[in-house]
């Protein structure tokens, strides 16, 4: 792989052709990193974890070595004033994000905040099941305070407010302001459309296939699937792990699923769902690869591929038309595979404690309850004391379900902040409402759009999404993508209009 | 994993702490590069081989700087002088053949002689099937100056003869004076013993057993082996590959067979082979894992594993008895798994062309020629353009076969010396005594050795090795090791008793 971006001249621009070799080389490291990790969660026996343990450690520390060495900062600097052309210039911003992101925060702070997480993530796993929250309050203010004081140097580093500088590190150039906005807006109409759509459920009837369903026939539906689905087999892999995920590189995208004889839709739709991040992975810009600005824009935007495919498509009834036959291939048969069930059967809302579990619907609530508590959090409105109080009040208001006391399915249910993980959340409903946009965008182009998805012609979703997404990479910040791929900033009018149509019409 | 020996005060022998700590660096980028290797044999899909060949190479790269790092000369020079334990002088002196390795050649001739090999070997794989040795010759002479060279600077570094110098990295501590001794015995008895089994063998009845044998069949066979023979599937992984090979760390050894549903024999053998390699990997002694004392001695050690497993054992008229009911199990009955039938078809000698499909007793004779030949090139004694003449004529005289003017099945039929290697060849023979030396050894210490294989009690097979070869590891070259394991040298007559026995009785 070629080091240098082809447009630059590295005799007029030596600063900045010193950056791209040091990332050239991360580069290569990151997919010694990505291969060796699938590896552990997908193939490796139990007694290889110690000595895989140090050799993952040995690769972090010598690419936290090269990600601060002290010449990049005097090349930083330099390249500023040298001439680069559009791609160049967004390739050295992003150099920049990288470099403040590893440079930041002082040795001793990530430190002690990686050793407050562990501590407290482990507690975590048997607070939660104990519905121990004082146990937890106890290791996790040590968390919000590190956390805050990350996020204070982050903000002293951007200029932007504390909570904005933490996202700014999912969501580049996202706001809360404009999260305040958008989810301020979905908090007006969300919970009467939940009612609404679970009201005209309540008179559909609905069949569940029966099983069991056996592991080498949903394999071989997945593959179906993924092929369908535009997935490259002969740069990426399906295997299967304990925790299904995403991983490898982009020239070799490892998707991970796990099957259950009893129901293959968990499996399928979860295998659905990676593979719209894959296909992102997979259709970076070639000419870039090895540069930041080659890589996938931000955790919003992955997730609004996987969205488009998992919510957007596979879900829709269009699809379930596509999927009768194979499931009818695969396993025989049965009442349930009729497209019309099955689209009831994948669009079922239901008001639940958990946000993994939740329905396209109700997942926003679960994502604004969180957003909300952890800005305050962070931003010193609140302290870790308050949250069960505000948890109650919210899940109340949004989904009309008492918490009360129920800290394991309340506040403790997810792992992200135990490990102080803050300003991460708003990136999936991001992602649901970019997805919703694409296809708005796409439906405005193409009026004949479901039309043709409904013959199984994808291609169309596929160019959009390669046109205005994946050949774009990390070539503007996200606001700017989102204007540039549907003509205006992230409106969640069409997310509405999704579920208005799927769910309450 | 701890990086010092435990029984060394770092504060006594700083230098050596020092070199301790570059090789357990050195061990974790092992594990990556061992990792990532057997990914690219065994899962990498064909898209991913370009970042891939980076990524390695970037890690090629690192382990080179490491291991060329101009500290190590004074800490290795200060370490002679500090008090060090029996293991930990052990490991200084393979710390230095380390060293001696990677810093005896001049940079210059490293490349030009990869290159040359590259551009040899790449010619070959159409040479060799055109029958075109002198295509061959043309670039091959290029590579035979460039040995010769290597040769030299190694035989100034270490005072040995350029052939010895060669072999030693192989066969640490092994001369080509101890060779030519032992193969100068093996061909003054090897062709009438082949001849005498021959004769036997042609009055006894065969039969072959019929397939298909499904590949879910043989790799459940597989695994049911791989048990019985002590694998550590919690320390390993058996998968598939074009080439079948041992690969990963000692923590995590990985191999691969491939399989042919036409003949089972050639994946079971193969993987009992393998299966041999991997326990003397996964046997390596823990405490001293890390630093270089702690890897298996040398090629042909590494080989009298295999060769134990494959030849001593599993070709055994009493292993026959052991799998045959398994064979059933998995097949279902046929005549040919009668444990008799088994064994006399798995000990066919038959005098062929080709090294890789000898059996044991000709196998040998591929050797000697192969060693004769190749050390009289390396030390000038004749010329590339003398190979054929010699081939044929050795050919004739160990084996009787005719094969003037055949150079495909000839002297082009290996792909060792296209790529410049030389030296390695007699590994393979001596790996093939060695064993035969380790299960006389056995035998003299437990007489009832083969009634208990036939019980199929291999305990005591795997005690002795681990006793004798595993916990070893790079204690001893490998002389020394031979003599502590069996109490004598390297003794010819041990082969020449089995061969005897097994073929010729």
């Amino acid at each position: 792989m070629s080091a240098a971006l082809p447009l630059i001249d590295a005799a007029r621009a030596p600063a900045y052709a010193e950056l791209t070799r040091v990332h050239a080389r991360l580069y290569r490291y990151y997919h010694l990193a990505s291969i060796v990790g699938w590896d552990r969660n997908a193939m490796m026996p139990p007694k290889g974890a110690e000595a895989r343990a140090a050799a993952e450690a040995e690769l972090s520390a010598l690419i936290h070595r090269t990600r601060t060495d002290p010449r990049l900062v005097g090349w930083l600097r330099a390249a500023e004033a040298e001439p680069l052309d559009d791609v160049a210039r967004a390739n050295l911003r992003e150099i920049r994000r990288d470099w403040r992101d590893a440079n930041a925060l002082p040795e001793s702070l990530v430190e002690a905040k990686t050793l407050a997480g562990l501590r407290c993530e482990h507690a975590w796993r048997s607070q939660r099941p104990a519905n121990d929250w004082p146990g937890f309050l106890e290791n996790f203010r040590a968390v919000v305070r590190l956390a805050r004081e990350e996020a204070q140097l982050l903000a002293d580093d951007t200029g932007l407010s504390r909570y904005d500088a933490l996202m700014d590190r999912f969501e580049p150039g996202v706001r809360a302001a404009d999260i305040d906005r958008i989810f301020g807006d979905v908090k007006n109409w969300l919970p009467d459309l939940v009612a609404r759509a679970q009201a005209k459920q309540g008179r559909e009837k609905v069949s569940v296939p029966i099983g069991p369903f056996p592991v080498a026939a949903q394999r071989a539906l997945n593959a179906e699937v993924m092929t369908l689905l535009g997935f490259d087999f002969s740069a990426g892999r399906l295997d299967e792990s304990a925790h299904p995920f995403s991983g490898g590189v982009p020239e070799d995208v490892r998707l991970t699923t796990r099957y259950h004889e009893g129901d293959f839709a968990r499996s399928l739709l979860g295998t659905i769902h990676e593979t719209g991040h894959s296909r992102y992975e997979q259709n970076l810009p070639r000419a870039w690869l090895g540069q930041p600005v080659a890589l996938a824009r931000s955790y919003g935007v992955h997730e609004s591929q996987s969205l488009s495919f998992e919510m957007q498509l596979a879900r829709s009834r269009a699809f379930a038309g596509l999927l009768a036959p194979m499931l009818k291939r695969h396993f025989g048969d049965q009442a349930a595979f009729d497209p019309d069930n099955l689209y009831r059967l994948w669009t079922r809302v239901k008001r639940g404690l958990i946000r993994v579990d939740a329905d396209e619907t109700t997942y926003p609530a679960h994502i604004i309850l969180r957003y909300e508590i952890e800005r305050a959090l962070i931003e010193g409105e609140i302290e870790a004391e308050d949250i069960p109080a505000l948890w109650d009040e919210k899940m109340q208001a949004l989904l009309g379900l008492d918490t009360r006391g129920d800290f394991k399915d309340g506040c403790l249910q997810d792992v992200h902040w135990s490990e102080g993980a803050f300003g991460y959340f708003p990136s999936y409903t991001l992602g649901a409402m970019y997805a919703a946009q694409w296809f708005a965008a796409m439906r405005r182009a193409m009026p004949d759009l479901d039309a043709r998805i409904a013959t199984g012609d994808l291609a169309p979703v596929f160019e959009w999404l390669r046109a205005n997404i994946w050949s774009q990479a990390s070539l503007w910040e996200t606001p700017e993508l989102v204007r540039r791929a549907s003509g205006e900033a992230l409106n969640a009018a069409h997310f509405r209009a999704h579920l208005e149509s799927r769910y309450a019409t």
